[in-house]
C-alpha cells in the first residue's frame, strides 16, 4: 500500500542554506518530497530534518543518492543517513514471563499494522515459546539463573542476528553496560513508570505507597543508567483510592503496550533523532 | 521575549520545486528560518507550508519582502501571506452573560500569555460590562431582542473597528449568513459538545439525553452552517452517571476555555491554514 | 487470589430504608460487605446499589440468600439479581475478518487477567479460525452471504449454548430485531466512532471527511436501533491533519480494544446497571 | 439551586454492622440519603464512608445530629464529623505574583461555580493587589524578605481569621512546620510538576532537562515535608521536543489551574479523607 521512499535524516549545526541545499539537491533531479519537518533546536543552534522522498520520482537509486549527497553533508558537517522504506528493519524481542508486551507487539506484525521482520525472540523463561513458535518464529530460552552465562548467551546471539532494533518487552534483566553500548540508540525498553519517577524495580508497589493518581509508562533508549536514557514517549492513566497493586498492574499493561508500540512505530519509521539524553520526535 | 520575524504562509498546488524555490529566496539574502512546517496533502495533491523568518537576518523589510517574493509567488499559483509579528492581530470579543470564556481570554491577554489587541468587547447583555471596563477596554451592550437591529449595529460595530478576528466567546447568537461570509476565515466560535455530535442548542442536555461517558467541546470557523464550519481544535472530558447536567456544564466549562484558548492561539500564530471545510494546524 | 463473592445488583424506586434493610439483613447473619455503590437518580427517584459480600463469612449458600432476600426485595419492589463470583460468565465472541478486538480479548483470557468461560467463537469469514483454534476454542464459520441462513444458523447456535453474554468483537453484521429482543442486555458491542457522532457504516470515513480532531469508539447495549443501545464506556484519540483514513484505522484500533475489553470487565463484574438508554457504572 | 444537607464523614475500623448501624439511625428518623459512599482498605482493613443526607427530612437540627450519633460512634470507635451545607467554608488565599491560579480561584468563587467565603488573601508581592480588591476582599501584603517576619506576621493573621482552608495558589514560599502541623488537612498546594517526579525549585526546568513527554501538576495536603504530602489529585499534558521552557509553563499553567480547581472542590465537598500519607477520594 505504501509508497517505496528514501528517507533522510539530517543533524547538523545550524546554518543559513540548509534546506535550500538539501531541497535543491532533491528538487534537482525531479525529486518528489511527500513529507518533511524540520527542528532548529535554539540551546544548541542544532539543526534537525527528516525528509520523505517518493523513490519512484528519482533517476538513481539508494547507493547513487549516498554517493551524490556526501558532499552537500560535507559542507554543512551532517550526520545523516538515508533509508530505503523497501528494506525492512530487523527487529529482536526479548521478553521474560509476562505476555502482554510481546503478544501485542506480535499482534502488530502478523496483522501487518507495522512492517518489520522479526529474526528472533529471546525471553530468560519457556513459557512464552508455544505462542511465539505457533508464529513461525525461532525462540531462544536462555536462563537468566547465571547472569554472566546469560549474557554471553544473549551477547553471542545479538552478533549472530546482528539486529537493526532490539525492544525488551519487559524482559527484566538490566543488560550490561558493554552491551548498551555496543547497541546505542538501538535497544528500546518500555519502563512501567512515569519516568523520572519510580525507576527501577516495583514501581507500581511504589506509585501505591506514595499514594499517586496516575500511573505510567516510558518507552526509552536503554543507556548503561538504569532507566534513565533519552524518552520516546509516555502516557498515563487515571487511578484512585480503590485501585489494588492488583489493578494498577492490569491498567497499567494497557498503557505499557500502547506506549511501547507508539515508540516502536516511531523508530521503525525513523521518526526519532536523538539529541544528548532527549529525543526529537517528528510524529 | 520573542525576536521579530516574519511568518510566511503559503498554499498551492503540488509541484516539484516548491520547498528549494522558497528556501533559495530566503536563503539567498541571508534569512534564517527558525521554524518551518510542510504538509502536502496527499487527496488533493495541495501543499501548504508555514515557515517563520528571523527578520533581522533579512536586508529589507516586509513590503519588500512582499514584492520580491510575488514573482515566485506567481510561479506556483500560491495563495500566500506573510506576516510581521511586531503587528499584533486585533481581536473581537462577543459574548452574552456567561463570564468563562471571556475571563479567560481576558487573563490571557493581560497576563500577556497572548499577544493580541481588543479593540472591543461587544454582550447582548450588560452584566459584564465592569469587568471588562476594570481591563480598561471598550464595552458594547447591544441588545438582542429584535435580531434585525442587534445584527445592524454589531454589522456597523464590525466595519468601523474592522477587526483581524472576531471570537464568540458564549456569545449564543446566530450571526446572519451576510456577516459569516464577509468575515470568512476570521470568526472563531467555542461550541459546547464535541461536534458534529449535539450541533445547535443545548448540547449538555443532549448528552445526557444520549448517555454519553464523555462530553467535549469544539473551537471552530464560523461559516452559513450552524456548527459546521471548519474545525480548529476539540477536546473532551470524562463523565459518569452520577453527574447531573449542572455538574456537565461546569465540567464542560473548563474544556470549553481550554480548547477555546488553543484554537485562538494557534490562530493568532498563523498555525492554521483552511482547506475546504477541513483545517490543516501546524502545531 | 479474588475471594468468593456474592454480589447483588438491586435497582427500586426510593424511599427511607432501603440501604438499612438491606444492610441489616447482610450484617445480621454476619456478612462482611467489601465493596458497596449507591446510586439515587434524582430524575426519576430510582435507586441502584451493588454491593459484594464476602461468601465465606455468611452462614448459608446463595440459594438460600436468595431465599431469605425475597421478603425483603418485595418489601421495596425490588428488581434485584445476586450472583456467585465462583461461577463465571460464558461469552460468546463475534467476529469478522479484522483480529483486534478478538486478539485482544483472547489474550485477557488467556492470560486469566478477566475471568470468564468461551463457549465458542463465531465468524462469517474463515481467516481466524487458526489462530482462535490454537486457544482451543470451537470456532464456527457461519458464512453472511445470505442473511436470512446466516441468522437462523447463528440464532440456532445461540440457544444451544445459551451464552450469558453475547460480544460483538468487530462483528460488522447488523444483528436482527428479534435476536436483540431475545438477548436484551447481553449483546455488547464496540462501535468505531465517539457515538452518537458517525453511527452506521464506515465511521473512520464520516470522521475525516468532516475533519473531527480526535477520533473515538464506544462500547454499547446492542438494541434494535442501529448503533443507538445504552453506553457502557466511550474514550477518544488526538489526531491532526496529516493522519490519513489508514491512519485512524490504526489508531482507533487502539481505543477499540482498550474501550471495549473495559466495557466487557464492568459487565462481567456486574458493574453495569441499564437504566432506560443509559447506563449506571459502578467503577 | 443546592438542597441543603449534612455530610457525615467517618472512619473507623472495619467490622460487621457498621453500614447498618449507621443507615438504621439515619433511616429512623426518616432521614433521606441523596448520597453515599463507601471504601474498605483491604491493607488496613479501615472503613471510609460520605453519606449526603436531606437536611429536610430530619426532624432535628445539626446540633441534636451530633448529640444522637455520638452513641454510635463511639461503639465503632469512628473518627467522625457531619457539616452543614448551609454553612460555607472560609478559605484563605496565598499566592506570589503569579496571577494564574489565584485568577482561576477568583472566577469560580464569584461566578458561584463553587460555594465558599474569601476572608482574606494574602501575596508576598503587590502586584495583584488591585484584581484582588475589585472584588471586594481584602489584600494582605506580607513581604517575605524577611522570612521569620514573614511567617510571624502569616502565622498571626491565620490566627485573626481562623480560615477553614489555606490555598497556597502558587505563594512559592515554604511554610515553617510549626505552620503546617498547625493547620494539617487544611493547607492545600498546587506544585506543578507530577509528583514524585520534579519537587522542589524549578519543576519545568527538571522536566526539560530530562526530555519528558507529559508535564504534570499536582495538588496536595501541605506537611512538613516539601512537596510530599498526600496527593489530592493530579493531571499531565502532552509536550513534544519543540515544546521551550517558555512552553511548558504556558501549557503547565492550564493544568495547575484545573487540578488546583478540582482539588478545592473534592475538598470543599468533603469528598476528601486523609489515610496517612494518602487519600481517599469520594469523587
Amino acid at each position: 500500500m505504501a509508497t517505496r521512499s528514501y528517507r533522510l535524516i539530517i543533524s547538523c549545526p545550524d546554518k543559513v542554506g540548509i534546506v535550500a541545499a538539501v531541497s535543491n539537491f532533491i528538487a534537482g533531479e525531479g525529486g518528489l518530497i511527500s513529507e518533511a519537518n524540520h527542528y532548529l533546536d535554539p540551546d544548541t543552534s542544532w539543526f534537525f530534518t527528516r525528509q520523505v522522498i517518493d523513490a519512484s520520482t528519482l533517476p538513481y537509486d539508494i547507493d547513487e543518492f549516498r554517493r551524490r549527497f556526501s558532499a552537500i553533508a560535507a559542507d554543512f558537517s551532517m550526520e545523516w543517513r538515508v533509508r530505503d522504506t523497501d528494506i525492512p528493519y530487523r527487529v529482536l524481542l526479548m521478553a521474560s514471563k509476562q505476555a502482554h508486551c510481546l503478544s501485542d507487539i506480535l499482534y502488530r506484525w502478523r496483522s501487518k499494522e507495522m512492517t518489520f521482520e522479526i529474526p528472533a525472540v529471546i525471553c530468560n523463561h519457556d513459557e512464552l515459546r508455544g505462542y511465539v513458535e505457533w508464529h513461525g518464529l525461532p525462540f531462544h530460552h536462555i536462563p537468566s539463573g547465571d547472569k554472566k552465562d546469560h549474557f554471553r548467551a544473549v551477547g553471542k546471539l545479538f552478533e549472530e542476528i546482528s539486529p537493526d532494533v532490539i525492544v525488551l518487552a519487559r524482559y527484566m534483566q538490566i543488560l550490561p553496560p558493554k552491551i548498551c553500548a555496543q547497541y546505542a540508540g538501538q535497544i528500546i525498553n518500555i519502563h512501567h513508570s512515569f519516568l523520572p519517577a519510580f525507576a527501577g524495580a516495583r514501581p507500581y508497589h511504589q506509585a501505591a505507597e506514595r499514594g499517586v493518581k496516575l500511573i505510567g509508562a516510558t518507552c526509552h533508549y536503554v543507556t548503561d543508567e538504569l532507566d534513565a536514557g533519552p524518552i520516546i514517549d509516555q502516557d498515563v492513566a487515571r487511578i484512585s483510592h480503590h485501585d489494588s497493586i492488583d489493578d494498577m498492574v492490569r491498567i497499567g499493561k494497557d498503557i505499557e503496550k500502547i506506549v511501547l508500540a507508539r515508540g516502536l512505530r516511531y523508530h521503525l519509521e525513523d521518526r526519532v533523532l536523538i539529541h544528548g539524553n532527549k529525543t526529537i520526535v517528528f510524529e
